[in-house]
């Protein structure tokens, strides 16, 4: 598919109706965002493609910040949840033992687990990620009897108050109306430039006894900061990180909800690095289709809960343990799909340093989790607004925004990956080169 | 349906295989509850039964903690489902407008807030209930600049660390692994008996400004205390704290997670009593079938968001948007529901009050939410224990779980609902009158 | 002497200077506040005199707000540190082991301890109430390993972070300008009224693990609220309160700092009501003649201390422990000033309940720590400044600072007690009946 | 007079009678510390002299942790004091105005600050260096809006909650039982080496709104860290930090407690390095006996307090006024005490370099503010305990207390600090060749 075909097939063919917005304006929080930056009320959506009411078609580089990691609505999941609700299989059980879930734990254990030589336990907390970072930190706190959890700058591990804490984003800190307490942010790999071993820094103060440090309960890491840059922390970093966090007692959570089920090229965006997390909490794409799922994952000898201490009306989805099943079952029986993710991550590689050669621009990232720092927040959003107008979704990250970030299924078909990439080059180019004007959508 | 027949039909059948539960003892967590006092793994269900693996029927008396209002899998709720996932409608969207969302909004303003002469906006939270106090207990420390929310004795909020902060039960708040901060619990209607009115000894802790009791952001108040013991709030003394809340500057937030969605006979559980909340939260049973779904209501005054400055991947389940609506349209476009409700709240009322008269015992509870104070734990444990025995999931509620508490679905047919509860009298007399065994099972 | 002598001796007599107070404009922080109301400088002290460098004298009924319960400059104490001072004895030594020390010490023990059948170990903090304390309810958490502190309303304990967060007053705790956490205000005795019994309330919330009310690591409780209004709790109540403690795994902590050193009759405020603290803490009138000096005390098995866990630069001020000795040794040898006490305290009683009656007015207080409440804080300010024009120095307390508190050196003669009882009698009489002019003065 | 004469002097002559410490051990708390390891009843001291109880004399190389920079009993202030104590003159009077307090701040601007170009306002907090913290931190706080306070490794600013979340020592912070929030200690001049600009980090994470690192009210910081190892920082650190302070709206607090009062060179530590604090705390040396006494200074427009808001028993000691009053007048006239200490710090550091370079270790501080960096804390307590057995006071500082610190006083005999420096050489020099045995003493 030519990059002409794509653009012309996903331009969206105003019929001449204004849709009406006004419910939106009436009824919904200013809170919402993304939906002001894509003005559009969509309908469907299938493999890589979002459809509006207007008749506008998409290419979806956004998957739901990697929550579709196999595209929308993927025949099989599909398939396996309709069967699954016209039989009246269990919807809500609230945490009692159905067969969705059985079938899910057995398939996480022979599919995930065991080959990769992992011993953990689930917990299906409340289905978001924030839920599953205050069950990790509340399991640490618990079982170190410490308070401090250590996590870094640009981290983002979500919205609830103790999430939150840990989250280094200023605007949705002071979101809390109370000041965040028992963390302390500390430098990622490469915060201070290529020069300064930040995870030095760090045992420094914690081999310190008056460094003002305290002793930390655990310290929470994500291997790539999907919404903090894309900044990608190398192996030695996070083997030192996990070395630190050993040596001084403290549990190594591994917040994996956005760079894990794939998006790095593993399952796990940690495997094959030479440590092994304690706590590893998931979420997005874990239903893989988009459904409500969260699971935290610790070492057997961790899991001191009583049993209700931290529990939750829709902890465990079982229409979500029915499609991640069905999920793993398709895409992670073999190594096909983890080759096929590391073509395509070369791809994407190959195709953003090219751009950022021509402009002068840095990239970031790992696998299909990769972006494009194009100096500001403002940049950036011209780009994704260039790119709206062009049929791309697509979004941006970073303190400032400035990354443009490429978060594609990791399904899609690499002729259209192309083209979506194509339509992004472009955009670039006439933003960089000043000749995009905002009227021109 | 005779209370013989009802038995006879739920009395699990064994098959006499053993069921193999061994993936939960390897691979879940030590925190799963329910599971332990209701050992079968369930496969299907249907309007008020749930069906396990080895041919044996439950009546549902717990409905998922009130999340099935409208029972299992109802077929409205569920062909609308169905034939939104066949049309690949949007199933993630992140916060993006869609055809699902829109018409949640516009049914949800048509037939619940207009009615009601209610002007509230929407914020889709994360879809956990906790999520949706966080949201609300965040918004009311921004809109009011003060930290310190009142909540109550015996209450249950959530899970996460703010909502946490909220619930009273000692052994939830334990996990927290860090001290409970800005929230101070104040005795509910009733704790100190009948003759002392709880809101006066609040109101005059706040008015004294040495009573170290700092002024609040905002009053949270269940107006049936789910969790907590089915404890039912006077409307006079919900007026009480909206009045206080008001007077002192802070916001009302009335957590209508568990008693709202029609559980105590109208929409809302604060209806008719001359009081409206600053912020509501809703989740539970608003998407009808168990999906998980949050909400957070709230006058467009305070709408004081800004965009994304509380958000959630997986905000907006559009699954939820359209069994949501689907039941409003189906169960509240009249009020032939409500009074369906009132009839069989009333006919628990008797029932539960003859059996509290039988055996010197005391009820508590409004509408369909009601419960009987067996006097512990233990014995309230024995009673679930003997009616799960004959087919009947029935579960405890309160601060020592003393209180067996009847959640049965809304739509359950008039007989059916008596023959339940004819097992549960039955269940009460043999253990009262000490004739029940454990062996019996 | 008459009460005519009294005045005409104290009354300011204007030397037609102005004196020069430009040096507070200029160089002292807003925040002093005594001065504002007495706007005289101060040269020198005897006894119950207070001398202005406009050759005006004073009658102190304020005395340091109980520091001076010996009165200025007792000839005894201040011979005692003279000698030590010219004699070239340790005056800053660090906790270094002192002969003045060493003679403080044995003569506490002695004189304090023994007679009264106590067992406490002396922790010399920071010579501020306050810091002791901090000093106290670090060491209840650390022994407890529980963080709440429970205090109660209209407390007053200091103002450093921690004693602040037990402080009931808001102005007070606005200033820490961070939430004061893991602290819960409880209603003192009679706070409800004389029906409730507020300790009932307390037990029952710390009885239930439902309450949201955590597990106190101490109940910190002033018998009689020196700053708070003068509120004396009843044996009854405290016995209840140190029962509940003790039931509830709490150290009790009786804060001694205003109403100890005799100021109640007895040496310790809760001398004879049938329970003992496990911590206290006193300051003023401790070093005898208003010297920084502060000390808890606590039972050998909670001291439970590192060496230097809890340390200060000024921790253990000698020339404090010369004239608290020499205090000690000249008040505490025999029964002779308790009774001495008693004595005067009755009259105060006497005097404040008839002019409580001729005005329909109320009394508050135990001892030789009374006070009237005139219904306002406009009121009192009124009538201290009446009192101040006539030679009278006193103050007012309570929330709105609606009592004026008589706070005499306990050392005073009764024919002066009596006289400048008469200015305050005739200065509320005068304020009462609208008599009172500002301009008088 | 030589060494061999000085210790002559010096050394204990035990008379025989074992000196009964009973008392301590029945009565005073383990949180005593240094009486442990200079077990010795102490009589009097004069100038440098210290007496024990037995006949011996010690040369004081501690003066008080600095706060005896004019020695013991100075017979100036001490002839002032008594004079003053014997006319009567005003002992305690809260904050009401006297002549001692007009004198002190008359002198104090007069002889301090106009010469130097400040501006301050003086606030008596309650006479501890820790309540002079507070105080600073609460006003910082109050201005500001803000609550996060950035201290600095190896701090030390106090024991009470506020101060103590300020201090880096894990032992201290470890007393508090609660979790020390609202504070972050960042790493402190030279902390990670010399080629670590630690300002440039800290500039680049309060530049990032998404570090984590929340908008401070203030930074405090210590120009020499006393307990904390004497790390003597920088004029381009100090002035880098006081950039970052006013760039980020944050105040400057210089915690001058240990370093000002003459100590370093200058009355106030910062003095002639390019920078005004916005707030500055005293207390130590302050009142020039030894007396409790503290002062926290901050620009007018910075004095947002209202009357009474910070408040304290003994704030405002007048014994304490006097002498320094005194004190400054004796000492800051001219400039011929600063010129004294200045060749009094030089001869230090050249004898401190000899001995480090003899021993190949390294050298601490600046001014008359000291140390030597032998390596490790029980290296540094066998030197200690050397010199103490040949009558030198003299102690250890540095998170592990590996710091032989000399703090003697500022008007030393400079025959007799070259003895004392004898002293101290020797002693390294015993136990650094391994002929020191414990059981020499």
């Amino acid at each position: 598919m030519t990059t002409a075909t794509l653009v012309r097939q996903t331009r969206p063919r105003p019929t001449g109706r204004v849709p009406d917005r006004s419910i939106y304006e009436r009824r919904e929080s200013e809170v919402r965002s993304y939906a002001r930056a894509m003005p559009r009320q969509f309908s469907r959506a299938e493999d890589v493609w979002m459809y509006d009411n207007q008749g506008g078609r998409y290419l979806d580089f956004l998957a739901g910040c990697s929550t579709l990691n196999y595209g929308h609505n993927h025949p099989v999941l599909k398939k396996a949840l309709v069967d699954y609700i016209s039989a009246d299989g269990i919807t809500h059980g609230l945490d009692l033992h159905t067969d969705a879930k059985a079938e899910f734990l057995e398939t996480f254990e022979s599919l995930i687990l065991k080959p990769r030589g992992l011993d953990y336990r689930a917990m299906f907390t409340g289905p978001t990620g924030t839920n599953a970072v205050e069950a990790a930190i509340k399991l640490a706190r618990k079982v170190t009897g410490r308070e401090l959890v250590i996590a870094f700058t640009n981290a983002f591990h979500g919205m609830t108050l103790g999430a939150l804490a840990c989250t280094g984003n200023a605007a949705k800190r002071s979101g809390a109306g109370v000041p965040l307490s028992h963390v302390s942010h500390e430098p990622y790999d490469g915060y201070y430039g290529g020069d300064v071993n930040t995870a030095a820094l760090l045992e420094q103060r914690l081999s310190d006894s008056s460094s003002g440090l305290d002793e930390p309960a655990a310290i929470l890491v994500e291997t790539v900061q999907g919404e903090g840059g894309l900044n990608a922390a190398s192996p030695e970093w996070l083997r030192a990180i996990a070395g630190i966090a050993r040596r001084h007692g403290a549990l190594l959570i591994v917040d994996d909800i956005q760079a894990g089920c794939g998006r790095t090229g593993k399952f796990f965006s940690f495997e094959g690095m030479g440590f092994t997390p304690d706590i590893v909490t998931m979420a997005k794409s874990l239903s893989g289709m988009g459904l409500p799922f969260a699971l935290t994952l610790f070492s057997p000898e961790l899991d001191q809960w009583s049993p209700g201490e931290h529990n939750g009306t829709f902890r465990g989805n079982n229409h979500a343990f029915v499609t991640a099943t069905a999920a793993l079952r398709h895409f992670w029986r073999n190594d096909t799909f983890e080759k096929d993710i590391r073509r395509k991550g070369d791809l994407l590689s190959r195709r953003l340093s090219a751009m950022a050669a021509e402009f002068g621009l840095s990239t970031r990232g790992r696998g299909m989790m990769r972006g494009i720092n194009v100096g500001s927040g403002k940049v950036a959003d011209t780009i994704t607004l260039a790119c709206f107008a062009a049929g791309l979704v697509i979004e941006t990250s970073g303190a400032h925004d400035e990354i443009v970030k490429v978060l594609a299924p990791l399904t899609i078909d690499e002729a259209v990956f192309s083209a979506g990439l194509d339509i992004l080059e472009e955009s670039i180019r006439t933003v960089m080169t000043g000749s995009y004007s905002v009227a021109a959508e």
